[in-house]
């Protein structure tokens, strides 16, 4: 039977069981779904078994259990490994989701869900072209899976998971969807993320909440000095105010930004999409500069005071923002994250005691477009696509991929199949049917073709 | 039997008939708590009939219903109208209670609770020197009791009533205890009130939240907005920059701030009581007069993006916060509203569109200290504690006293008191034992010496 055939039969239950996984409601960030997080591993660990893994195990870390299965054909051949996270971004907002988060729904020919896309539909692209290959006869190298479940909150327990496990892990080249394409009929490949520094930032000002018309005027409020902090970390131009922060980035030569400018972009369809009103950026570069190559501060959340119904007259003890920042190569994310923490407690008023606390943070990356296995990705989806793959800096962060390369040796392949205006980490996170399944056509393609180029 | 022999045998039931009202959450800006609302006015009316009122009724408004009471015992002789409020603020944030914030608990000779000084017991103060009065047979005039149930939400619906009831009202004077006193040492009566404006300010940059690492660096960021804009609102100086918000505020002279300027006041006490790390002024001015005769604008709460545990990497579509603006002589809250809503529209920036909705507001207030009533008063405090009470003006608001002298026209002798350190509208809220007996014993002094001087 062809792999296409096969995909043809079995399409119903590989949606079903994409939707069985998304019921499980794995947020990683916030303690309370520890036994989904669970739940969510013991299912991915029997499907890779049903799928014709020799091996899956559910395997303990510190933190949350890494899936890890294996098919392992022939040591002379090559071995490609497979990453992806099982864990999701938390769902709320809950009354802006259109249908519940965790109970899969299809419109308009997609998936709506939390993690429909941010990794469950992703992920599971790959254990069902798995499942294809072994069930069509046609796998023809070793396959690895590394699936974990604290992507989410920066995979905090990878780096030991990876160190204690060089062997086990070993392979030719690592493979994930875990990024975008550009749209449906312009396929990609993504060859840079950026890195992440994600910090907490408190600001107290009194021992206790303050009665507003008693104490206002005589002193500080807590919530205006961090408005005005927040405020004086960006200029004008939308640069960013702390000192060191561009030292290290990479300036791109024109050549280079006008390849990445060939990405088809209308920013009209872009702010309707959206419902944006107007685009930003920083002085000399475009918005969608500024949303790949170029380093970013946003302030991710923010509190405090009385944000209830009604009204109170409060100035409270303290206020509180999380705050995030993009970063590119050559940028380090401790280091940005050391100058970002000096620079808030200096630009603290007298009135005010600032404490930062570190969330986690990843490193920025490139990775090799000269590489076989760039080359068999992008046979994949010229064969699926009938396209070329445009190569793509993407804005977001995957804080593993550098980690990778550093334990493991490997460089990675991002095939992307997800869209930017999947909603991701948003309400009614989204995934098309249409790229659920064209990723699971085009990925056996790359395992063959990556088969036959390492062999010759 | 004396009054004070009377406050002696009766000392444990005034203490737990406030309890009891304590005890009933009536939080007037949460709806919620509208059966509690209802409870206690029922059982304000009940204790006004027992203290010997010949009427006592709960009477419904558009909003929350006002407890009137009354004893007329000779049309020839004055009529003094007390005010008093029966809700409360809202609790949160809980967790900072040392004991739940709706059962009252002594400590160190301290009522702690939500309401146990504003202006419950306060309040109750009133309804136990009319018992005294009543039950020595010492009770010299008319009296009328006015309790309402929307003192924290700007009192809506008290306009309405009082323009209905001008006859029901008819007073010499209206007093009232929700005010403070300088300290236990040293009392004070409040001859002047700041006024207010409240608002709330939505600024929207999407239509839906975002993935802050595909959309970051290219969208306008509405919690960072909202800081700029925030931050935007003060200069350096300390100054508001509202256009036109000074235009109408009263410049004290030179004689009139050194009056005032003689209330003691310790710095270094007041900051180490709040634990504060510094004070905070306007350019010329105290920060003693920036609490009280100048005017300000604090954030009392914000709020937007994801403010749960850990972090999740997002830029929301909206970003919150509630402002208030306490005003002076002679600003006016509607006009200093509309500056604030122009103004707050104007500034933002071409990414966002902003919502201002005013929530509620009052106007600022001056009473004279040359009546027959504030000569009362003085004498009142100066049998009980043995010392001439200074003239104080206060920072905080009560906006129906304007409504007082519009609608009825009377002036208002505000007898405060509470301490500023009672930590009203804050967590573990509290009211002196001595201040609630101190209060109870001089009230009914000003009954007797406004009843003597009125007959001459």
């Amino acid at each position: 039977m062809t792999p296409l055939l096969y995909i043809e039969q079995h399409r119903d239950r590989f949606l079903h069981e994409l939707f069985d996984l998304i019921r499980i409601p794995s947020v990683s960030t916030d303690k309370t779904y520890l036994p989904d997080i669970h739940r969510a591993a013991e299912f991915l660990r029997d499907r890779l078994l049903e799928a014709g893994a020799d091996v899956a195990e559910v395997i303990q870390t510190a933190g949350n259990p890494v899936v890890y299965g294996e098919k392992l054909i022939d040591p002379a051949l090559p071995t490609v490994l497979v990453y992806g996270h099982y864990d999701v971004q938390p769902a709320d907002p809950l009354e802006l989701w259109d249908t519940p988060p965790f109970e899969p729904t299809i419109r308009d020919g997609k998936i709506f869900a939390r993690g429909a896309c941010d990794d469950k539909g992703q992920m599971y692209m790959h254990v069902k072209a798995f499942e294809i290959l072994v069930k069509t006869g046609t796998l023809a190298c070793n396959v690895k899976f590394m699936l974990e479940g604290e992507e989410e909150t920066g995979s905090p327990s990878l780096p030991e998971f990876l160190r204690n496990n060089h062997q086990k892990l070993a392979a030719d080249v690592i493979i994930l969807s875990d990024t975008s394409m550009i749209n449906n009929e312009t396929p990609s490949i993504s060859v840079g993320l950026r890195g992440l520094s994600y910090l907490q930032v408190e600001v107290t000002a009194a021992a206790r909440d303050l009665h507003s018309g008693i104490y206002g005027g005589a002193v500080y409020n807590p919530i205006n000095v961090l408005c005005q902090m927040i405020a004086s970390l960006k200029d004008a131009n939308n640069y960013i105010t702390i000192p060191g922060f561009y030292d290290k980035v990479e300036e791109l030569t024109s050549e280079q930004r006008q390849l990445l400018a060939e990405a088809p972009f209308d920013p009209a369809a872009y702010m309707a999409e959206n419902g944006f009103y107007d685009l930003i950026s920083e002085a000399g570069y475009t918005p969608m500069e500024g949303a790949t190559i170029r380093p970013t501060l946003d302030v991710n959340g923010i509190w405090g005071g009385y944000t209830g119904e009604g009204s109170k007259t409060v100035i409270p003890a303290k206020a509180y923002a999380k705050i995030s920042m993009r970063l590119v190569p050559n940028q380090d994310y401790h280091e940005i994250s050391d100058l970002f923490t000096a620079h808030f407690q200096r630009i603290a008023p007298a009135g005010v005691r600032v404490k930062v606390t570190p969330h986690h943070g990843g490193e920025p990356i490139v990775t090799p477009m000269d590489s076989l296995a760039y080359r068999a990705a992008e046979m994949a989806y010229e064969t699926s696509f009938q396209k070329k793959p445009i190569p793509q800096r993407g804005g977001g962060s995957i804080p593993i991929i550098p980690m990778f390369k550093r334990e493991l040796g490997l460089d990675a392949i991002m095939m992307g199949f997800g869209l930017d205006s999947d909603a991701l980490h948003s309400p009614n996170e989204n995934f098309g049917l249409f790229n659920y399944f064209k990723g699971i056509e085009t990925i056996p393609y790359f395992f063959q073709y990556f088969t036959e180029i390492m062999k010759k």
